[in-house]
């Protein structure tokens, strides 16, 4: 790992053993290195699964292999292979998706499509069926381990290990859901994040979960952008054992819904967050409110092209308060826009307002704004009640560093 | 100016004087520098004209009137205004534009409509009308200057100055074509580039001149991006004198129209490829051809997703042939695309074909390819006969440097 972001919280928070869950990691040796890159959860029989996958044309296999088994709903085990993404590999990738998950079925008695399988890496190279094998053997015999493990084990660029936790009181009982997440750079994941995990006790129909999930990735997930770039491998899974004791929950309708879908709102939101703060290069954590769209999708697509615009990215990281760039953004992304409307501000300063930059404002508490690492920016577009919320981070040297010395 | 680009040309090329045209330049002092930053073009008024402004839902109030101005077809004058943007200034902006242009129709006896404005630099601070009008007064009295003086004078961010020449023949006679231009970041011109200037002494019908720029633009100014940021106030007009005694070009049916828009093209795109040169930062020229795709407007998209790639943009600077990403870009333009029917060059070398890596290419020369300054990436999607070619920079510290340290 480089070193750790400026923007990692102080350390990994407590997350507790979810009951029908075990975690175990290897060393397949997917690349040259001495570290754990292999994670296998087992499930038990009870779980239902759901799962959101990106948008990208050219998918990875492993992509691929979940959207299918997905449509089954039930989970027995979930393999993760970190240092090759095993995108891009023709029919040897798929061949090697095959392979682990029919090794594992054999190991659990259970159907190949219980399994779930997630890579990330390098693009292009087969991952090795030899390497996960032996792997898989190795996880299987191991000593269960600890969240944490398991958040290091699935990180690659990463700077330090992400996860969540949250609780929700489904009808009288209180349900757990815990989140683990990888990612830092090729972060715009239109449905979903590089590779995060999401295990709860509750019982729940896997439709409901399906649809839950989908919620919740639209306000986190996909309100979220490091640089633009959607991976061939972006998938979230939520799975859940049903051991917490609460009602079935089959609908909206069902006692404790509201609940449970507000705490997998919370959890994706916390994870989402956490693959921000660990943007490659990232030296501060930007929140961008956009107000008065014509519409949530037009907000969307305003903040998003603000989050993905360099210059808006590195005038932050200057610690320059340009909301010319904000404007060109806002001008460049295709959705209603009125110039002479807009009205922009940097932290609680408002700096433009209908068109024009307001006169004589303080520039001294956004200078003071602009030194923090938590930058917070609201723009108003002045036509109607679209609103929608976006995170991104700085763009740096730190970036151009990692990514042009990275070698395929 | 900063240091030269790496990938400016030697020189500035021997631009011949077009008959009907006059150039000067003032020092209208728009920010705290010692140099000259207005520059005065006057036209015969013969002249015809024809524009091209950028798609931003937020202009500048100098491509609003240019837009207006456009629709009558006729020009004696443009003024360009470096330092200062003049965007996002509300009345006071448009109050500048309208200070300029009545100022210039005063001396020069003609309409406000017949002078065309453009301004660059800052966003956000109005044009102070007074030194605008100081600058007039003074251009108009100055001796007239070089091609390469006014290229220089419209320049801010840019590190050398640019300029093109080209000429065709239209019905046995000699028809020439000069351009200038400005540009360096803030472009991903969807319609144009930053500020763009042509003339040419062909005798032509403005309609024709709008059609033939139009098209020329589609191939060259909307090919281009160096940092996926599209500016306020993309401008590129097109002034015909008609000294060159030609027939009359009043549509593509006229004797000699192929070979005028051929040279609009080509000098079109000379220019489009120096401000590509000049990115922010830059020290690769990167080529991307698309071919296979479903359509020639799928194939730009598809091109426009990997050259706006920071990743891809990246992995050029750190001269890494990293396939993977380019893959990734494919994936995340939205456009139709089947994974295992990808083919992927760099220079003339092969490396992915059907959706894999070919297997024992020989590295060396893509190697040495990426150690030139003139990158060559071609993508087959193998679907269909689309195709586009676009061209953009790498992704370096530089740009980092200029743009977080460029202060609003």
């Amino acid at each position: 790992m480089s070193s750790r972001s400026p923007l990692a919280p102080d350390r990994f928070p407590d997350l507790p053993p979810i009951a029908g869950v075990t975690v175990q990691v290897a060393r397949a040796g997917y690349k040259a290195w001495d570290r754990y890159d292999l994670t296998l959860v087992t499930l038990d029989p009870t779980t239902v699964v759901a799962g959101v996958t990106t948008t990208s044309k050219c998918p990875s296999p492993e992509v691929e292999w979940c959207r299918a088994a997905l449509t089954l709903g039930s989970a027995r085990a979930l393999v993760v292979n970190a240092g090759n993404a095993n995108a891009f590999t023709g029919n040897r990738g798929r061949a090697a998706v095959e392979a682990i998950t029919a090794r594992i079925a054999s190991a659990l008695d259970c159907q190949p499509s219980d399994v779930f399988v997630a890579s990330t890496g390098v693009i292009g190279v087969p991952l090795p069926i030899d390497k996960a094998e032996a792997g898989i053997d190795a996880a299987l015999q191991a000593t269960p381990c600890s969240w944490e493990d398991a958040a290091n084990t699935i990180g690659t660029t990463d700077t330090f290990a992400k996860g969540a936790v949250t609780s929700g009181v489904v009808d009288g009982r209180t349900v757990t859901l815990v989140g683990i997440i990888k990612g830092s750079g090729m972060i715009a994941p239109d449905m979903a994040t590089m590779l995060g995990f999401i295990f709860t006790d509750a019982l729940v129909d896997p439709a409901f979960l399906q649809t839950a999930l989908r919620d919740a990735n639209r306000t986190s997930f996909s309100c979220i952008t490091v640089d633009s770039d959607t991976s061939t491998s972006d998938t979230v899974l939520a799975f859940a054992t049903g051991k917490a004791g609460n009602a079935p929950l089959v609908d909206a309708e069902s006692p404790g819904a509201d609940a449970f879908r507000a705490a997998l709102s919370d959890l994706c939101l916390q994870l989402a967050h956490l693959v921000v703060r660990d943007g490659e290069g990232a030296s501060k954590f930007i929140r961008i409110d956009i107000t008065g769209a014509e519409s949530d999708r037009s907000a969307h697509r305003i903040g998003m092209s603000i989050a993905n615009s360099p210059l808006v990215k590195t005038a932050i990281a200057g610690e320059d308060a340009n909301w010319g760039r904000v404007v060109m953004a806002v001008g460049k992304a295709g959705e209603p826009a009125d110039r002479d409307r807009l009205s922009i501000r940097f932290g609680t300063t408002q700096v433009a307002h209908d068109g024009l930059a307001v006169e004589g404002y303080d520039e001294a508490p956004v200078a003071a704004h602009l030194k923090g690492q938590e930058i917070d920016i609201g723009v108003d577009i002045g036509l109607g009640d679209g609103r929608a919320t976006v995170w991104t981070c700085d763009l740096t040297h730190g970036y151009i560093s990692i990514n042009a010395d990275y070698r395929s």
